[in-house]
């Protein structure tokens, strides 16, 4: 089996390492728009070759999109005229808009999921193999999509170590603006409030790992998560505003010197320990 | 020399196993209001003996003082005839309270720390000997205390590897309301939202190490956490009030749809990687 990977960055270029080490797959291409990253995945290993998208379109049988959710928007256009054995594997951390511009003659070729797996890091120099291994993907609306190209998604993944969700683009969107793109922009925020109202000394001396834990995803690559907060906009807006009343509802505990009502609030907060 | 560690959670007990390996400290001894944590010290090997608090006071050179906040308040009352060689060490998260609370007796005797380390968890089986490796320690207000129990507590917390800054407890506490109190704040309040609008299936489904990160501080003990926003309550508010503006100003420029100035705001947050 042959594989395409549009996107040689963090995530591509991980896929890249693991898809090399699997004995079914024979040939590992790559491609990416930025010319320096290309040559830095050949000499990292990442990949066997870099194609054009032509010759990757050609030559696959499962390209998979690793680039940021707006740059899929645009590619899958050009997309349209491939062989309807070829599978194409979506990776962005947005669905609906997204399906919405894959053209209806490729629609049962395409696999939308979505990988939880990612650093702050982004690039080729990033990518490390074990970024998957058993890391969740989300794969949504499987119905619409061939047989086929599902049941070969699911082997490869599962091959990768990842444990397979299934869900709707719509559930899917909703509860990642809950559990993944709200902390990125509560995460922003909190490292730009800090960095106008704290020096650098200050920030060094007092950060311990509390605080380095929640400016950790504030690294993260603006690109590509302008992009997702854009494709998710209303499902962000409505997580940011359900946050803001809990926070709210914090600061006012602390404003009326409500102590024990405030560790009763902090003592429902942290149930979260049942779960994770 | 001799030590007594008044609490034996995560900080005392960890405490009490880093100075148990010192060669110049010849007994460690322990106290904790809560009788099972006094016998788990001991049967972890945290401390060398339970003492009472009459006896500590008696038997030590240094009084390291590991209970919430609010504790420490109430028990500088009852260290007021304290010998004048003792050194008190308190290590609670917030300072100007504290301060105002030691009777003027002993305020030459009591050293005001905070050292930055801790986990989300609570209790004498959370502690270990690595807690403190590494860690920053702020020494505050030093010159109201005698310069022969500054000089101990330097030496101390250095021998234990800990890096050592001097601030006032004014600063100390705007300060750390910022880094520190600040992101607790919110991370009770993400985890709270999540647990009211996402069912338990969904979150371990979606969440990844971003995720992850930004609720690990919920877990965290809600008694010390109420006693630290009591005590540091306007510092904190308005720390909330200056997130508030950042998450508002992330959320307008997604629904006024400016991606571009949201990138630019993004990246000017990213600049905390050249700092962290």
């Amino acid at each position: 089996m042959k594989i395409g990977i549009i996107g040689l960055g963090l995530i591509g270029g991980s896929l890249g390492l693991c898809l090399k080490n699997e004995k079914l797959i024979s040939c590992v291409s790559g491609m990416d728009a930025n010319k320096e990253h290309q040559q830095k995945a050949l000499e990292l290993g990442l990949v066997h070759e870099i194609l054009t998208l032509e010759e990757m379109k050609r030559k696959s049988d499962i390209i998979f999109l690793a680039i940021p959710v707006e740059a899929i928007i645009k590619i899958v256009k050009e997309l349209e005229d491939i062989d309807e054995d070829t599978t194409i594997i979506d990776l962005g951390s947005t669905k609906e808009k997204i399906i919405e511009a894959v053209p209806e003659k490729i629609r049962r070729n395409f696999i939308p999921a979505h990988p939880m797996a990612g650093t702050e890091y982004s690039g080729p120099t990033a990518a490390f193999s074990g970024l998957f291994n058993g890391a969740v993907v989300a794969i949504c609306d499987f119905k619409e999509s061939s047989e086929k190209h599902v049941k070969r998604s699911v082997e490869l993944f599962s091959h990768l170590g990842m444990k397979i969700t299934f869900m709707s683009a719509k559930e899917h969107d909703h509860h990642a603006s809950v559990i993944s793109h709200l902390p990125h922009a509560i995460s922003f925020s909190l490292a730009s409030s800090v960095l106008k109202k704290e020096n650098k000394k200050n920030i060094i001396a007092l950060s311990g790992t509390g605080f380095n834990g929640m400016i950790r995803i504030a690294k993260s690559s603006p690109v590509m998560w302008s992009d997702i907060f854009k494709q998710n906009k209303d499902n962000l807006i409505n997580a940011i505003d359900m946050f803001k009343k809990e926070l709210d509802e914090c600061e006012n505990l602390v404003k009326n010197e409500k102590w024990d009502e405030l560790k009763d609030w902090m003592s429902e907060a942290r149930k979260i320990r049942e779960i994770l």
